[in-house]
């Protein structure tokens, strides 16, 4: 069994949230995450003293959100050298604890070749220890800073689109604290208007099948004590028709080399709204998540979920029968049209936030650029 | 207590559902209904043996849709009337069972005005009674034979609209004959399209938040042996995209005299996506849904229904705690928008399918020809 433990979170920052953090108490280092699968019930922290615990928390969706992911496997790798355990098996298990999130495998690739390097170099194993946590701790603050600057393009965008603030704005599944090292993508513009006195409202989709809006955006909106209002996703419709929504922001998945962008499935429904009702749609994501190798959007492959997350309805913390672990609600046997993601095209899309800039209109071109000229500055 | 029990249905008729019935067992008269809130989990039937118990049925959601209601209505009438109680007090109950159907004050009083004039004309109880059944029976009758007509109407226009069969037609709500003394209204084309082999998929939106899709519109293409398949209603998006919905019926609860179409919310996401995607939007509902004394659909007012649908999650047979008999998904304190209805105008709907026939493009003075020629036919 591995060595994880539950505690209720201490309130000392309540407006913050830190879905993961390194701890070093005297019985030794520790790897503090978040146990997302309580919000927003409760806040309950899960303690990991080694990597199968962290593998554990990483199957069960304790820790979720590409993002998060990486980071989380890089500190696991720095949690096995600092602890003395086997490195390498750590490490294996890490990147395979979740297949289809390449941030988690890069993340432990990061951590595991600093205390591959320094080893060589020093042949001290504390050192090498110390130069694993040194590479986690370096993604975790460049995915803070990448957040950060999102959110200052996105602001920025925000005030030039829709002058004079009091934006009501209208997003979709959860791309705040919980999925990243800093504030998140799309919320972390959301929130960095918010600080600045311009968000008015936020419409937050309650994101079926999995209620990602309404278990873990409603939770981030509320921990910072911002104006919003869950809805179910297809009543977004008529919010846009009373004029009500001034912006949508979203996050992205993964964007094609054409600007196509593969976010939660309700994204594109929003996006052809947003078009009928001439409101600016905005995708916020760090460059990490623009894939130059996939030509457009239709060379996207649509991960298809299992249908019981639509033919059942689980409830957090009542026990049930169904095939899912739910209760069904449609007949057995119902089959079901079950995507994680649908596809934008570019030309629904008014701009695309990156951490070096913003690209509007999206063109192949204009993404090709930013790219490049971000890899011009990594090297430089 | 009212005296009203429950009895496992009996499969004589696989295919068909009746979702109410007059029956007269030895023991007297009594109205038989299926009870819409244990489906599809279980089909059990409510005995009712007087107006008390009909309440309770209507009351407890067991009996849901307008012109349903309205057929019970008439039906409760005649059975107080049947079984001797106090038919006044009967018909006052009945009416005010649920305050926002009009269809059930209307059924009420057309039992309860048959009944009258007939203990009149005859001074004899039992004739009068068997006038206000003959009345309960007409109404059922007369909404079969709409359902009926709409059918055909409907199955011709999708002829027209796309010739060669092999529809694959969207739908959201539940229109069926659940709701219906027939077969329905979009369901019912979608049943004749079925019958007549020209169906080729029913996409079936499970329509948040009260899942009328999933539980009871799945719940009648199982029984038709249709091919069908469950979405999230976010996801019909996608399906759009990748050019899989040949077209969209769904119902209305009410038509404004431009054509403006209220019905079930999340209905004018999927008008404009049929838009966009230059995929006809059909509306089936009888002349009886029309209202002609509501101008526009900005007068059609809407009705907001309480946050607990959307911050609960409702799952039949578990016991909760939550405001509204559910388990909390939403932080606590967290606010919903929660409309009950949206409006879809006129310029978005390629057509609206009545009993009288088609109305194509759908424009203010169409609908007004439509409804006077059946006014004409009505009193001719």
């Amino acid at each position: 069994m591995a060595d994880q433990y539950a505690r209720s979170r201490e309130h000392s920052e309540p407006t913050e949230i830190s879905a993961i953090r390194w701890d070093e108490p005297p019985e030794g280092p520790v790897l503090v995450v978040l146990d997302q699968t309580r919000l927003p019930a409760e806040e309950v922290e899960l303690v990991c003293t080694d990597a199968p615990a962290l593998v554990e928390a990483i199957r069960s969706l304790a820790v979720r959100g590409a993002p998060l992911l990486g980071i989380a496997g890089a500190y696991g790798v720095a949690l096995a050298a600092a602890r003395g355990f086997d490195v390498e098996e750590a490490a294996a298990a890490l990147a395979a604890a979740r297949p289809t999130a390449v941030n988690l495998a890069v993340g432990v690739h990061r951590a595991r070749t600093a205390y591959h390097a320094a080893l060589a170099e020093t042949g001290d194993q504390d050192k090498a220890a110390e130069a694993a946590l040194a590479a986690a701790r370096t993604l975790h603050r460049q995915d803070a800073e990448a957040s950060r600057r999102m959110a200052g393009h996105g602001l920025a965008l925000l005030e030039e689109l829709l002058p004079g603030g009091g934006h009501r704005i209208l997003t979709h599944c959860n791309t705040g604290a919980l999925i990243s090292g800093g504030q998140g993508t799309a919320f972390g513009v959301v929130l960095a208007a918010h600080r600045a006195g311009r968000l008015r409202r936020l419409w937050v989709d309650e994101t079926r099948p999995m209620l990602q809006g309404a278990r873990l955006t409603a939770y981030e909106a509320a921990r910072h004590g911002m104006a919003y209002t869950l809805l179910t996703d297809d009543a977004a419709g008529s919010l846009f028709a009373a004029g009500e929504v001034d912006a949508v922001l979203v996050g992205a998945d993964r964007i094609a080399a054409d600007g196509s962008v593969a976010n939660k499935v309700g994204t594109y429904p929003l996006a052809v709204l947003a078009r009928y009702h001439h409101v600016p749609f905005v995708v916020v994501a760090p460059l990490t998540t623009v894939d130059l190798g996939t030509p457009d959007g239709a060379s996207i492959e649509i991960e298809q979920r299992p249908g019981h997350e639509v033919t059942e309805i689980t409830v957090p913390q009542v026990p049930v029968a169904g095939l899912g672990g739910g209760t069904p609600v449609a007949p057995l046997g119902t089959q079901a049209y079950n995507p994680a993601f649908d596809v934008t095209p570019p030309e629904l899309v008014t701009a695309i936030v990156t951490e070096e800039g913003v690209v509007s209109p999206v063109t192949g071109e204009a993404l090709d650029e930013l790219c490049a000229r971000s890899r011009r500055v990594t090297m430089g």
